[in-house]
């Protein structure tokens, strides 16, 4: 697989800088990525590289990559964990820290994460500690990180008080999105990231919402709008980022549908088979146009249309369509005042005006989600 | 303790500033400083404080810190681990870890590490990770840890391929060297300590050197000249760090004496039965300058002079003084060459061109050093 990329003319790609100074990189998304990463790995200057990635996608793609390094000149070691939300744990994190230095990556050296969130998570997390600070890459292969996760520099790990505690901001050198990867992707998977790409229309891109509506069959089959669905995401998330790396202001815009989502999460005990991620936010979007709608903030058409359109790629919608059961409102609002965007004590929500208005509310009254919650639950009367 | 500190007037302290831009901080040096501790830290705007310190150093001075931390509005939870080299772990970053979130730390609180350079370096690291950052501030209590760990910024744990290999540059907030809490610290600790700051007049300040000859003694008894010496060596330290905080240059040069020691802690696997880091930095310290006289770099009577004032203090020189032996030749040079400070398979040393002169010398020929080493573990002739 690997010649014939080396052999291949180069894959055309489309570049989203993410200008963050004396850390600024490019995000490359294009199909075919994979076959020229050596390339473009060797020109950051490295002499090794660190492959963390995990089961599932390790068998797929990680000889194509080392073999692509290794014609580049850079020596390479893999380290391939079990896949999961579970592998982002501190016993992981010694493990891939240890990984990587038995493999003698020095401080001009680098790990590349060849995965989903959960190894680009961890592996930009061991990057960001080892030898105090390497360099590090990130080779997306779910939607979820190509669109979200790996742009922006926030790694870390779980901690049993809830996910992602522990952690750096550490922003890679490189981001490869090969969009050709996510053609081996679960249905599933697909469809979770995908929430994360209509987040960015509804946050402030009403334009990039109708162009969802209009194109997402070509998102998850795979043709130029694919591309074009992860550019511009990227995009949309390099430019909160730049405006606030190291999220004290309005990089919280990006938690849009994230505080019911988070709860959702809680509450089925990070259980992929239950509830992944992307299907908490996809609920979660849903939850922040209607509570909005409820708010009197919000046009109930608006909510309707952001339902309506995630119930057509197949994501659910509301608390009903969580397997196995939400629990009571009391267990939801637990599940919310434990989050980690909880400061000093109040509840802070991001809440829509409208498609692509979303705004930071902070000090929502508790009683104010109760009673939408409470609504929520009550079987809709006909 | 803490009621009668809280009553007395303030304790004069010397302070030197660290201007790292947004990350400037200050060192405070003075006998006293821990009565005032929650009112110099209540200063930097925290809510709470999660306090991290070992079971030798917690029951002499946790419950007057904390009580001086609460009488100014902090509230406070305390963290006591094992003493010793081993709590440098990823087990002990995950318990620190666990133990600041559950003492619910949010990211305008802070962490205080109050114990020697093990508990800096880890409650430092510790900090830097949970929730990707929050405050610190070092209160060190080895006269190691107040002229040396608790300055800069380097915090981290070791791991089983070395020490120090896992961590972040992680800058305090505020650092309270208290020099009245060194009464307690065993004389082995004490000696330790006074090496690296015999080092700061090796580096380049021979008058700081000269003064050391003369006022040893004062420091050992905790007169005026234990603050003095702190703090001139603090004020060594951040002259250094603030060239060059990410040790990318002439940080290094921190590092004379600590090739040849890091080597024989290795060699000694970090029995602290047997040799202290500042007993390694000590025999370290002479065999830079016996090396350096032997290269023709250095005049030999500096060499006898340190030697003569690191062995008046009751610090080892030689490697004859290693109890259990330090192995042969080719046993320090394998332990040298997994230091990090080995890049791209070159050996760095700190070399000297006589007292107060120091300077980095790269790819000095492992030979040099092999037939250096051979001379050190002959019996030297009559
Ligand atoms: N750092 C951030 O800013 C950020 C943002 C959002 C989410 N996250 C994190 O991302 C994680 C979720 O990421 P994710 O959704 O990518 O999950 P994931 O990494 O667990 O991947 C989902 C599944 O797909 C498999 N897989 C990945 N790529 C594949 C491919 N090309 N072909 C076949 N199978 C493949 C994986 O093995 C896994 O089983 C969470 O831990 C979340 O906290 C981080
Ligand atoms: N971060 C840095 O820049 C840096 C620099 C130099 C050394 N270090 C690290 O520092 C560590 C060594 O620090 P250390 O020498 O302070 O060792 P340490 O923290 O182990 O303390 C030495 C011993 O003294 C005890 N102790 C501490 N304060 C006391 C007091 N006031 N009274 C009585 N007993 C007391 C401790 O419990 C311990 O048993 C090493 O891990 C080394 O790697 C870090």
């Amino acid at each position: 697989m690997n010649g014939a990329a080396a052999r291949m003319p180069e894959a055309s790609a489309i570049t989203v800088p993410v200008p963050l100074g004396d850390r600024a990189y490019d995000i490359h998304v294009g199909r075919g990525l994979l076959g020229e990463a050596g390339r473009r790995i060797a020109a950051l200057g490295a002499r090794a590289a660190a492959i963390v990635t995990d089961e599932n996608v390790g068998p797929l793609y990680a000889a194509a990559l080392a073999a692509s390094l290794e014609q580049n000149g850079l020596r390479t070691a893999t380290i391939a964990l079990p896949p999961g939300e579970a592998t982002k744990s501190y016993a992981s994190l010694e493990r891939v820290c240890d990984a990587v230095l038995a493999a003698k990556i020095e401080r001009g050296d680098l790990v590349v994460a060849l995965g989903g969130g959960v190894v680009g998570d961890l592996a930009g997390f061991a990057a960001a500690v080892v030898r105090r600070g390497v360099r590090f890459v990130q080779i997306p292969t779910t939607l979820l990180s190509q669109v979200d996760s790996s742009v922006g520099g926030k790694t870390g790990i779980n901690s049993r008080h809830g996910k992602n505690l522990v952690g750096a901001f550490h922003q890679p050198s490189l981001v490869l999105a090969d969009t050709g990867l996510l053609d081996s992707l679960p249905l599933r998977e697909m469809r979770a990231g995908y929430a994360e790409v209509v987040k960015y229309g509804l946050i402030d891109d009403p334009a990039f919402f109708d162009w969802c509506e209009k194109n997402w069959r070509g998102v998850f089959a795979g043709g130029p709008e694919r591309d074009e669905a992860v550019a511009q995401s990227c995009r949309s998330k390099a430019a909160v980022v730049v405006r606030d790396e190291r999220e004290d202001g309005d990089r919280a815009l990006l938690n849009l549908g994230h505080t019911f989502g988070h709860a959702l999460e809680r509450i089925t005990r990070y259980d992929s088979a239950r509830l992944v991620h992307g299907e908490g936010v996809a609920i979660g979007l849903a939850q922040a146009f209607r509570f909005s709608a409820a708010l009197g903030l919000c046009d109930e058409a608006d909510a309707r249309r952001v339902e309506a359109h995630l119930a057509a790629v197949g994501l659910p919608t509301r608390l009903s369509q969580v397997p196995g059961g939400y629990g009571t409102v009391d267990d939801i609002l637990e599940a919310m005042a434990q989050d980690k965007k909880v400061k000093g004590g109040a509840l802070t929500f991001i809440l829509v005006r409208g498609i692509g208005q979303s705004f930071i509310a902070r000090d929502v009254p508790v009683d104010r989600v109760r009673a939408f919650l409470q609504d929520e639950i009550t079987p809709s009367r006909p």
